[in-house]
């Protein structure tokens, strides 16, 4: 068992050693890819061979693989390249997707926090002009997976543009861009075991794509800026390295199982839909997230409160909100995410950590919050 | 003497052995910054350490740095982010300055790529409406100096704000955020020996910005999405590692002096201005510079035409347009540019291949472009 037990895969997963070591072969080569000469041919060669890596975890061409900063600047570029006024999001897609569009319509999710369909049916419906839909694969909290195939059939019913944020799903489930049918598919390389600060936007050869980034004639014209060739190679790497499904499962549910075991009246969130088999939502009543992450780190355990991407600072979950589950229940959901890495004594440590927290509060009432505090 | 004479600092500097370590210290650390759990803090802090040292390369402060994925990003930031609809930028300006405000009104530069001061006090008295100016610290192809602190005198005079693109010059002149007096100032990690895909637009603390990376709160909520951290580990080491100055001039002077004396009609451009002491753009008049690029990446010297932005594609240099040279002379012109590892054996290297070039051309023409052969 290492020194600690991270189990906070969908915040980042650690860097995966294929991964480690297309790095540094990069690093070593140096070069500017757009240069000419043989410095740059190498570095050309890294990310011609990376792009067709990328492409292929996704079940899409090289030519349509569009190399960015990361998933928050594919889920940006998508909103705003398409071209679309019209704009329709899920209410549990990520800030990356909300923020980029603030004036879009939200389609509501049910209790499982899947997206209504039947929403969206009457969504495309109620306005002539074409739409695009972005609706994720899989949520980065609860990891509740959505149907983006029946998605897709009522978006080009309705002519309207698809992109599909699959920064969590890539490399846990399988993702075929042409299964899919999505006209543009967003991908992370830090959720799978590559390097933060890359990623990649899937552009369908036909798709419209207006560029934000403008500059160099980089990434076909389609997004400037010297690529960042070392985190490049690592995305691909671990891209190959995850092979498409991520098996954790059993150690999850087993997880799970002790935890309500444990406390009863503790709830998982999405447990009733398909989702990820690395993800679990779930609530200690009357004992705040912060005080669970805090009480966990502490005991060698890493996991979070929710999304990761807001410096620190615990806000409400509006996934949560938008699956209707209470504010003060919602305050006490923690997020549990395996990886690649995850071993049965990381999972022993969680559960023996936070089973000490529960008896510790049910006896004494630690909590932060006592107005928060579970009844008996 | 390396196997490879690299002298394209210009495009992109090898990686120093400082960033490399630095790189990978942090990449075996693993961790997303905004995590608050032990594995979360670790990657915060190297973030913040990174922060401190790049701000300490240009004077400035940790938080008026903004982490971007380059220069690029930097550049168009700034120029959208600003918020002034009027902008004004000199006609050598990188491409990503250029395209990121199609519409701004250029600024003529002197027959040694110098800004014209005089057009720009007649631009800014021209209009009310306050401007953005964006004029660059150094020049990318020829190394020219920019005299910022005039340009900053009439910009404020004219209530205008000013952006500096300093990705040439920072790690090779000293850069002073408060001396130059600017709003804005971009760098870039790997024009100094940093890794590529990572940069920094510092914005000083009373200038607007509007973001257009959305999602998380990171970087204060001035720039969304994961921070590369390996990365941007890498760049603080190579700032460091930069010192602020590249002291090469006299292996550069070397060079001119030898190719100069070799082809009496070869024009090196901005020697008449201040430049950085690491650049020349010479011309072989006649000979292509394809040609010339090409003969010496086959005897082991890299080198280039211009910018190499352009995906391997040489275009006409805009820069030696906007100086007034003539199409066909700057056809001719290469750009040399030595960096932290050049050694006077890259030099000879150089100066060997260019004149055994130079030779076989002025007895047997062998120029791709016979018509725009050296007369005689």
């Amino acid at each position: 068992m290492s020194a600690v037990a991270y189990l906070d895969h969908n915040a980042t997963s650690p860097l995966r050693p294929a991964a480690f070591d297309a790095m540094v072969e990069a690093m070593r080569v140096g070069g500017n890819p757009s240069s000419v000469h043989a410095a740059g041919r190498k570095a050309r060669a890294i990310v011609d061979k990376a792009r067709r890596e990328v492409a292929s975890l996704v079940g899409a061409s090289p030519g349509e693989t569009v190399f960015t900063s990361g998933g928050t600047e594919a889920n940006n570029l998508a909103l705003l390249g398409a071209g679309r006024r019209r704009v329709l999001v899920s209410a549990v897609e990520h800030d990356s997707v909300r923020r980029a569009a603030p004036r879009a319509e939200t389609l509501p999710v049910d209790g499982e926090g899947v997206v209504d369909l039947g929403a969206l049916e009457v969504a495309l419906a109620a306005s002539p002009e074409p739409a695009l839909v972005s609706v994720m694969l899989a949520n980065n909290e609860t990891g509740v997976l959505q149907p983006i195939g029946e998605v897709v059939r009522l978006a080009r019913a309705a002519g309207a543009l698809v992109h599909c944020d699959a920064v969590q799903g890539a490399g846990k489930v399988p993702v075929d861009m042409r299964e899919l049918g999505v006209d543009y598919l967003s991908v992370s390389a830090h959720k799978l075991g590559g390097p933060t600060g890359v990623g990649a936007l899937i552009v369908r050869k036909a798709a419209p794509l207006v560029p934000d980034r403008r500059g160099g004639g980089q990434e076909s014209n389609r997004r400037a800026g010297t690529e960042n060739v070392a985190g490049i190679a690592g995305f691909a790497a671990a891209a190959q390295a995850s092979g498409r499904v991520l098996d954790v499962v059993e150690m999850r549910d087993r997880l799970e199982l002790a935890l309500v075991q444990t406390a009863r009246d503790a709830r998982i969130y999405g447990a009733n839909a398909p989702r990820l088999g690395n993800t679990t939502c779930i609530s200690m009543p009357g004992v705040p997230a912060e005080t669970q992450v805090m009480a966990l780190d502490l005991a060698g355990v890493c996991i979070s409160a929710g999304a990761a991407c807001s410096s620190g600072k615990v806000q409400q979950s509006p996934v949560l909100t938008a699956m209707g589950v209470p504010a003060a229940e919602a305050a006490s959901a923690i997020r549990v995410s395996l990886g690649w890495n995850s071993e049965a004594g990381d999972i022993e440590r969680l559960i023996t950590a936070w089973q000490s927290l529960y008896i510790r509060v049910t006896k004494s009432d630690i909590s932060h919050t006592p107005s928060r505090a579970r009844a008996a």
